[in-house]
């Protein structure tokens, strides 16, 4: 399908160039404004304005929403007053403060002079709550019923106001100091036999809702748990102020998974797509950690320098410091990725810390035998005999698989207990991922290694 | 708000222990369905029918539907005929399936005996679709509309037929032969001025559909894209078998992140949570990659044992090992990483591969330069001057950090191609991520090197 619309995209393009607008307009008006803003994409600057002022009035603020910053700052720049007048009034108010976010000063100035005093108070509201906020992915808009309308009057009100609102399938009832009282949805209210019921005689009460400043995250997953379509939000003294659709929820779920990603393997998260970064930022995401991790590797190097005397000793010693530092890093993150994803999900709590340690306990025992036993066969077999190896004593094969063995067990356990203590000390535990609690244990591994070393082999 | 929670959740442990179960029930009705289903998790095996029992009918179903496989086969054996026929009449058809799906073949039979044909059909259809396939998450309710009713007829037949559907709200224009013509919003209905309007006169025919064999994930993705609230689900002749809700593509988003994270950390992919599963659970997920790649790093090994002359000529390059490798292995994951989770979000096509090379080229020598300067800075200001390592010769160090910085760009351009690669020849490119990149880059990080030390140093 993807291949499909790729050759659409093109001949769409092509009538741009063309000229033919009047065959382009036709189609663009059947196009999803999802699909019409993926479009401007492929678009050069100057053919942005042609190609936008040819969408009917609707269509072109829908796909105004869907567009690329660039191309917005791009078209706001280039639109009369009149025109951003026309958009934003089509805008829902939080859309226009997410583009509002993404533009330089003098083009924020110029839409918050434009808006009309509701939508500018609106907009202003929901950008002085935190990032990452309930605030600020929620809309102000929508429906609001009182408790003593009947399910006809509440028809009626939906029918009338509908039209500027978000969703209008969950309707909240307040009170007249815009306390939240309960809701109603619109199910409810269709299915109802008896147009004269009260509102108050259906309306849920028992309602879920979130403050302004709870995080973004902890919102989508309460969305996604109860499969609402919308959550509401309130301020500290239970008034509504606004709610946040499945929709935003959605796009914040794929967000945090992606930051949770890039932190995991060692980068600061980015909110800009792959292709749309410039080089320089990709830089300067990637390249904190690696300086961090490679002046942290400092350690490693000591360890191996004031053993130094040993490996000359025994230089088979050395060929198996990669498998030992490999394997227990591996053995690390599969664990810490696993306990980061379970917080982040809320599968897994802050009290769980010792049933974490228990588990961790008696997987790594498991997987640290099996993983000695077979390299003890594979080193055996390989290393030994059909290479020829004949440094590697049958002593220098237990001091290996031994040091194998203990690391996997110690890396399991760090790498299931670290991210706990991160949470709980309120930072990121995603940054305790692959990159930093492989570094932890690599030193570990190498410890281990030298002093059963020493140990067994006099060294 | 999760520790307030803890404390109710205990408060009516207690209650059901204490055999307060009037009271009990009075705050079990005011609760969400997900949250008295969260309370069946603390609950013993001979509790659950107990406390199941004190609820009624409806919130029964809605609970019985969110609880963990186990307890909903705990239930099951437990239940009469009829109590069984009668959860089996509130549950949704695709929610069914899903239990269906869980629970072992006696009890699958006792299900199916006693649903009703319509639904025993359904079920027996969703079963028949690939797993994560769009037909295996569908659900076969939904409301359907011919295109020649009045929008008053519609909103008639919704009334009447609505209680029963999972949404009500994007209704499904059909023909007789269930041809999908076009779909209709109930907001549309709502708002329209003239109840005698047809539904053809009003209806979208531009739809965006899925077919039953669609990947889940790309159904989730569209549903996220568009802002829908349910696609429609097609066969190949375009006939609507079903829909996909935005809350089942809520759990497939989520779903399919931590898939991605566990396979990009080196492990089998889970259904099941963390403290859900077994310990030999667990240990099957992560053993057999830390096995291959215990075994794979046979190479490092052998490359090291080749050089052992060189190394034991100049000690003092075994300690920088470690760095070397890790440095080279976190910037490859950074890479594919990045492109990983750009080609799962539709960010990445594979026909940008050459965008993709020619970007990582940049970005790699930027931070393969970087990293080689300040690893100098810090070799010679620490290892050489502050710990008087004479071993470490201004040669030495230019080897390092000459090798740190061709290894970065190797790293990277690999860590960037190889999960295109993969995602071109059909597989799973999350499986390209940091533990299998790793291995490759500590190779060739070895390779390189030797190398310069052979040329550099003479050796």
């Amino acid at each position: 399908m993807a291949e499909r619309f790729e050759i659409v995209e093109k001949a769409l393009l092509k009538m741009l160039e063309d000229k033919k607008y009047a065959t382009l307009r036709d189609i663009l008006i059947t196009m999803n404004p999802s699909d019409v803003a993926g479009l401007f994409r492929g678009l050069e600057d100057n053919q942005i304005p042609l190609m936008y002022r040819l969408l009917p009035k609707e269509l072109a603020a829908e796909t105004f929403v869907e567009m690329d910053p660039d191309a917005q700052e791009i078209l706001i720049k280039g639109f009369s007053d009149n025109e951003l007048k026309e958009v934003l009034d089509e805008l829902y108010v939080d859309d226009a403060a997410d583009i509002v976010e993404e533009m330089p000063a003098s083009v924020v100035k110029r839409i918050l002079k434009h808006a009309d005093p509701e939508m500018r108070k609106s907009i202003n509201q929901i950008l002085r709550y935190p990032e990452d906020s309930a605030g600020s992915i929620m809309t102000t808009e929508y429906v609001s019923l009182r408790p003593h309308m009947t399910v006809e009057e509440a028809i009626l009100r939906i029918r009338r106001q509908g039209v500027d609102k978000e969703t209008i399938y969950t309707c909240y009832v307040t009170d007249n100091d815009k306390t939240l009282l309960g809701l109603v949805s619109v199910k409810d209210l269709l299915l109802c036999s008896d147009d004269e019921t009260r509102i108050k005689d259906i309306m849920l009460t028992n309602i879920i809702s979130v403050t302004t400043q709870d995080d973004q995250e902890k919102v989508a997953r309460m969305l996604s748990k109860y499969n609402f379509l919308a959550l509401p939000v309130v301020d500290t003294e239970n008034r509504m102020v606004g709610i946040v659709t499945f929709d935003d929820a959605m796009d914040v779920l794929t967000e945090e998974a992606t930051e949770d990603m890039e932190l995991m393997s060692g980068m600061l998260p980015s909110e800009k797509a792959y292709l749309k970064s410039s080089v320089f930022e990709l830089v300067k995401n990637r390249v904190p950690w690696l300086m961090l991790l490679m002046v942290s590797s400092t350690f490693t190097g000591l360890i191996i320098t004031s053993f130094e005397s040993a490996l000359a000793a025994q230089v088979a010693l050395t060929a198996f410091i990669p498998m030992l530092m490999g394997t227990g890093g591996n053995s690390g993150s599969q664990s810490s990725v696993t306990v980061i994803r379970s917080l982040s999900l809320g599968e897994l709590q802050l009290r769980d810390i010792w049933e974490v340690i228990w588990k961790e306990i008696r997987v790594s025992v498991i997987c640290g035998i099996a993983l000695a036993v077979v390299c003890f066969a594979k080193i055996w077999l390989i290393d030994h005999m059909l290479m020829g190896n004949d440094e590697i004593t049958l002593m220098v094969n237990l001091v290996v698989c031994l040091a194998l063995a203990v690391t996997v067990i110690i890396a399991k356990i760090v790498g299931g207990i670290l991210p706990m203590v991160v949470e709980a000390m309120g930072a990121d535990p995603a940054v305790m991922a692959s990159p930093f609690i492989t570094t932890i244990v690599d030193a570990v591994s190498l410890l281990v290694y030298f002093m059963f070393a020493q140990a067994l082999l006099g060294i």
